[in-house]
């Protein structure tokens, strides 16, 4: 089988959401994807961009890809953020996760970053094993603190009422 | 004393980068802000800016910031990452710190991102009991993976070299 990574298209995002899906079931978070392919297809294409994705091409269908977009360390400046990176199920083991991780590791490269960072699950060995292959740092002291609108709605509510009583 | 919260112009960023700086010391990592002034004006500026900043203004000094770009979840879409928040030692207790903080999140509103996401160090208690009061979740489980500028080249070039005696 003879793979080809080139940047995915508007037409790849079914795919694309398929394999994003495959792999929140393999975080254990089956219903955690609320986007569709439309999101990904306006927000992923067009003069900015919030993404950009690398697909696995085999010429018959879409097997991996890899998700990334530019994000702005105070301590180094630009950097490259992997969001994703999948492959899908029936294609584990043949080493399309590594065509895809050296992609982005040459493409940050050629954007000149001062590094690429991404998250891993603290259970995910077989992922972490590869990550530390590569010389990776994995850094254990930081929790990821999230607000999501749900919790955003009801803070703002709360800030609004205690300030219209002061 | 009254404090604004405004948008950061180019002429702030000397007093942005002395609070990342403060931030860095704090957090134990005194020598790790490589960048300068001057990367803070040409990448917070201009058309396509990788980040913007919220300053709180005393009208004699910049006391606090605030830095926070988009970014993209593919489980929920465009989100706001808040990468640092500093209010000047001297000024600490005074509630500037949640001022900041509620502007950070009246603009994650404002833009309709659907989640906003931060990361905290482990034993930052004060940070993550106030964050936790304003309803933020923490999530302990996912390590951060980091591949800086000398790794990435020590990667790519062990990859390169193996491709090229195949």
């Amino acid at each position: 089988m003879s793979i080809t990574i080139r940047n995915a298209t508007a037409q790849d995002m079914s795919s694309v959401l398929q394999l994003i899906k495959e792999l929140a079931i393999y975080e254990k978070e089956p219903e955690a994807v609320k986007i569709d392919e439309g999101l990904l297809r306006e927000l992923g294409t067009g003069d900015q961009p919030l993404f950009q994705c690398f697909v696995a091409d085999t010429g018959q269908k879409i097997v991996g890809m890899a998700l990334v977009y530019f994000r702005f360390s105070t301590w180094v400046g630009k950097s490259l953020h992997l969001e994703d990176l999948v492959v899908a199920q029936k294609e584990r083991g043949k080493g399309i996760g590594t065509l895809l991780y050296n992609e982005v590791m040459r493409y940050a490269k050629a954007q000149q970053v001062k590094r690429v960072e991404w998250v891993v699950l603290d259970w995910n060995t077989p992922a972490i094993s590869f990550y530390q292959k590569t010389g990776a740092r994995l850094l254990k002291d930081w929790y990821l603190a999230q607000m999501d609108e749900g919790r955003l709605n009801q803070y703002l509510a709360q800030i609004d009422s205690h300030t219209s009583t002061k």
